[in-house]
């Protein structure tokens, strides 16, 4: 995926974080397939042996693109819940947090496009670094805390579970998409209902 | 999206159906961007004015084997359920119906695949088209019936409800993918879950 972040200097990472950036942009506009590594070189400015220090090839850019989008994503929505309290008010507050979040970082739907995107030219490649999989680690990991802890009751194993649940999230944006739907107030009308949905789940004995 | 199918003669269907079979072989092989008309022309063995005198360009013809192939599972789908009883059993049979179908058409991945490569490349054209938007529609007709029968109980409005069923087996399809674990045993482990929480929310007062 390019040279290890940690061995960058600050002025390199800045860089880095300039062509994630640039590539974003280009990706979001043309599609992954009909970008071109030479698009993202204009959209920075670099020159072209500066975006190929730091990554060799147009899909070691992209996974590098959604990875930094994601884990961006990923880690604010634990900075989030953490703040609602324990284990079963997190996931209580998971689709609250995951829908204010994609309302307000319209980067949320491209970034599904573009791993979608990556993720039918090279699954197998793609799935070492899923964030789905974390996504569903995250979720896995509440419930457990939750059942634990004797708030949260569901009968089903946990990891399938959360499968089934950021599945569903992932889902809906996938089905709102399709039918013309991608906007803010069927968003959050959908996702409410998906929210009963969980609730029905996790108060079940 | 070409020609209409009902002004074609026996011999014109034959032949669209056979462009269909060999341009969703085209489309599964390269992935939709990089699939050309000419790889369709040679796949048929047909010439090149006979395919585009069914389909006037690559989009059209994506769109079609993409209708083509869910109004097949759609179809197949509504028989098999329409054969399990009233509306509440239908809804109850509607995970298992479409595990089997995912897994004795593998199709049904490649369907999805092509679907979503498209909804990225032109989602509004695509919207109006989509078969997602029918199996909403089903599921939200079932629900209601089921309601009305008194045999189904749940709070949330029908179509918001049904656009989280279905959008929750397509994400579960899509999370199964992105995590390796696009495997018929897998499927059927999350699917089960899948069903037991559309249980409990439908069994909900």
């Amino acid at each position: 995926m390019g040279r290890p972040v940690d061995q960058l200097t600050p002025k390199g990472a800045a860089t880095r974080r300039e062509i994630l950036r640039a590539a974003a942009r280009v990706f979001d506009a043309k599609g992954y397939a009909l970008a071109r590594m030479d698009d993202v070189v204009s959209e920075t400015g670099l020159t072209k042996g500066a975006v190929y220090f730091h990554f060799k090839s147009k899909a070691a850019l992209a996974h590098a693109v959604v990875d930094d989008q994601k884990q961006g994503m990923l880690a604010h929505v634990r900075r989030q819940l953490e703040g609602l309290g324990g284990p079963a008010a997190q996931v209580r507050g998971l689709v609250p947090v995951l829908v204010d979040l994609v309302i307000a970082e319209p980067a949320g739907w491209s970034v599904v496009r573009l791993d979608r995107e990556l993720t039918t030219e090279s699954p197998q490649e793609h799935a070492q670094v899923s964030v789905l999989a974390e996504w569903v680690g995250l979720v896995e990991e509440l419930l457990l805390a939750g059942a634990r802890a004797g708030d949260l009751h569901f009968s089903a194993d946990a990891h399938a579970l959360a499968t089934v649940f950021v599945g569903a999230f992932d889902g809906l944006k996938g089905v709102l998409e399709a039918t013309g739907r991608a906007n803010p107030e069927e968003l959050r009308r959908a996702a409410g209902v998906l929210a009963e949905v969980i609730e029905a789940t996790i108060e079940a004995h």
